[in-house]
């Protein structure tokens, strides 16, 4: 008899599971002997946690390797990163809040500029704003026909970025790029990857031609190139997985949609943190689990700013010491990747994580921070593994085993 | 998409990697309070790297897996031991240098003694010295004619062991051993293990019974054993896996032998550990990678001298404040395996691992031991994945998913 962990053994009653993400949370010194981000900040409230919490460090992906958010997220919800890998497409189509159905295939567009020979001569577009962003889709979904049996759909994102979702019967994302990935070259020809993917090529062909035609007056945004071409598919829902009613509070639309692609409920965004955390506490008792997004945490962190990514981490410190989650329910604060601002970007460090539980083994001297976690019971583990420890500590774990 | 770490993620640009292989580096205390011989040792320079390097504890193959020097170092460099496993024929032929190409048929040899009924007497052949090993093999290749459309190498190791090389069509090397592995029979006749070995088998044979005719006016080594018969597979090299230019730098002919078996450049051994270090810096401009290794650290724990191994560490420690490896180049210290001189052999026990590197997150009281490395911040972790981690830190590694 074959087990999954922790699937097979989940019980449908215990403790609410809270998942707060500090985004990019784990950190680096500037110096060699000074302190991280995390151990820099003033943070009462997570200290005080801390000292009745289980420590440790959580690897997103894999040693050495740096995660995407999408990665990040999905190993924290108990999805192996590495088997459910979120195409560029699909995380697009996410980010703009676009109700995705299973076999629709996402396409990364860009606005480019050719010239008379057809040759690409700015990639970009020379970076139209959003508002013109806005206008150039506008066009497109006017002036373009789906081809018969297929339905498709323009989102912008931000300047020369958009979205074109493909839905129709057996579509196939086994697509080349368009896109030369450089300039002085015409774009190239949209080409199936496999056998099956020839009717997809060629719809899709039909697509980006008469947008070029649709396009063929402007100025700069004359052209489209396709990138990252995903199908999306459905993941086993968390609720399937692990029995729990499960809600994403964020007030970005990318980390709802990744919630949001494993079946958890979602509203629309929040306008601050402090309304994150007023609604998690009006929900409270309506959901089994809880996850909660902060994203400054990372913006500051890839801007560089090591003082700002301080005080981003005080600022939700300063929420958190308005929550008062109690066993059995169990609190969990960690992030998704390492974003040091020593590096200006996500990073491959492993991320501090505290259980907050009356089933843990802390220690009385203990703050959150990066060397306090390394010392702490949890060790370095991965990051999908976290699921099946909330689980356990929420009394929602079956003995494996007489 | 399915994507193998790390070699799917590498860019071509970053910092230089230096990995300086101590081989048995890891040790155990004599006594339960006392140090262990890296703790015993006086190591100013590597105290001083220590606290500007993530620390940790390599486990070569597995818990409680003692590591040869082969799968000590494949983990080293990013190869799954348990997947590529050099046999022990290939071993002995890299260690002596030989050329090997690809399907070439790698055979261990023992002389032995048989006495006037064919039965083993002596399956060592009484220890001969190497240079009587020489005159025996120069014997051999003067005396035994390959059989047609087959060429055959005899190369000298040490004592009674030496190595026979078939190089021909479609040879197998799915043959047993003819030693019987005790004494008093006569040795096994060269067995197929498959059908498509059959040939093989029977031109081996061939070979043996020539050599014992040649050897048969012999008083002493006047028989050969076969074992550890291997095909040699060149392996993907490492610079198509990770995009380095790599080169090894090694006193010992078996270390540059794996090495060379991974596409590594290698020159002739050098004299001295001091003549190492000269090249490293000599050619620091020329190679990504470079690996060094310095063996005596090793031979003194097999000799199980606790005093002389904690020399051998302080003599490289002297050599190694020569170097001066400054971001974005990355520095790691490690050994292959632990040695223990209370043990007098390898062992499984983790390895002390040190990178050196600005993307740390330091102890600043840390010293360059097993338990300075045990609450490190890389924890205990599987040696092959050293190689990841190295990428990252010379800042070579792309972002995995979006």
């Amino acid at each position: 008899m074959n087990v999954t962990f922790p699937d097979d053994l989940v019980d449908t009653t215990g403790g609410r599971i809270v998942l707060l993400v500090l985004d990019g949370l784990g950190g680096l010194p500037l110096e060699p002997g000074g302190p991280t981000e995390l151990e820099a900040a003033s943070t009462p409230n997570l200290d005080a946690l801390a000292r009745r919490a289980a420590l440790g460090l959580h690897q997103p992906v894999g040693y050495g390797i740096t995660p995407g958010s999408g990665p990040g997220h999905l190993a924290l919800f108990g999805y192996d990163p590495a088997r459910y890998n979120i195409g560029r497409g699909v995380l697009s189509a996410l980010g703009v809040d676009f109700p995705l159905e299973p076999g629709d295939i996402a396409i990364r567009l860009n606005f480019a500029t050719i010239d008379a020979q057809g040759r690409v001569t700015d990639r970009r577009a020379g970076r139209p704003s959003d508002d013109e962003n806005r206008r150039l889709i506008a066009k497109l979904r006017e002036g373009v026909q789906a081809p018969g049996g297929l339905k498709i759909f323009f989102e912008s994102e931000k300047e020369h970025r958009a979205v074109l979702v493909l839905r129709g019967r057996a579509l196939s994302a086994e697509l080349g790029d368009t896109d030369p990935q450089e300039e002085g070259v015409p774009p190239l020809p949209v080409t199936p990857l496999s056998p099956d993917a020839a009717e997809t090529a060629q719809l899709l062909q039909q697509v980006l031609d008469r947008s070029f035609e649709v396009l063929s007056d402007e100025k700069t945004a004359n052209a489209l190139l396709a990138r990252g071409i995903d199908a999306y598919h459905p993941y086993p829902t968390f609720e399937s997985r692990y029995r729990l009613r499960a809600e994403a509070i964020a007030r970005y639309p990318m980390y709802r949609g990744v919630a949001r692609l494993l079946g958890m409920e979602t509203q629309p965004g929040s306008r601050d943190d402090a309304e994150s955390i007023r609604r998690l506490k009006a929900n409270f008792d309506r959901y089994d689990y809880h996850f909660v997004h902060f994203k400054a945490v990372d913006s500051r962190g890839e801007d560089g700013d090591f003082d700002a990514k301080v005080a981003a981490i005080e600022a939700v410190d300063a929420l958190i010491g308005e929550l008062d989650i109690q066993p059995p329910d169990v609190l969990v604060v960690t992030g998704d990747h390492s974003t040091p601002s020593k590096l200006r970007s996500h990073s491959w460090h492993p991320v501090p994580v505290m259980i907050v539980s009356q089933w843990v083994r802390p220690d009385p001297g203990a703050v959150f921070g990066e060397r306090a976690c390394a010392r702490g019971e949890l060790g370095i583990f991965p990051a999908k593994d976290l699921m099946t420890l909330m689980l356990a500590h929420a009394g929602r774990l079956a003995k494996f085993g007489a």
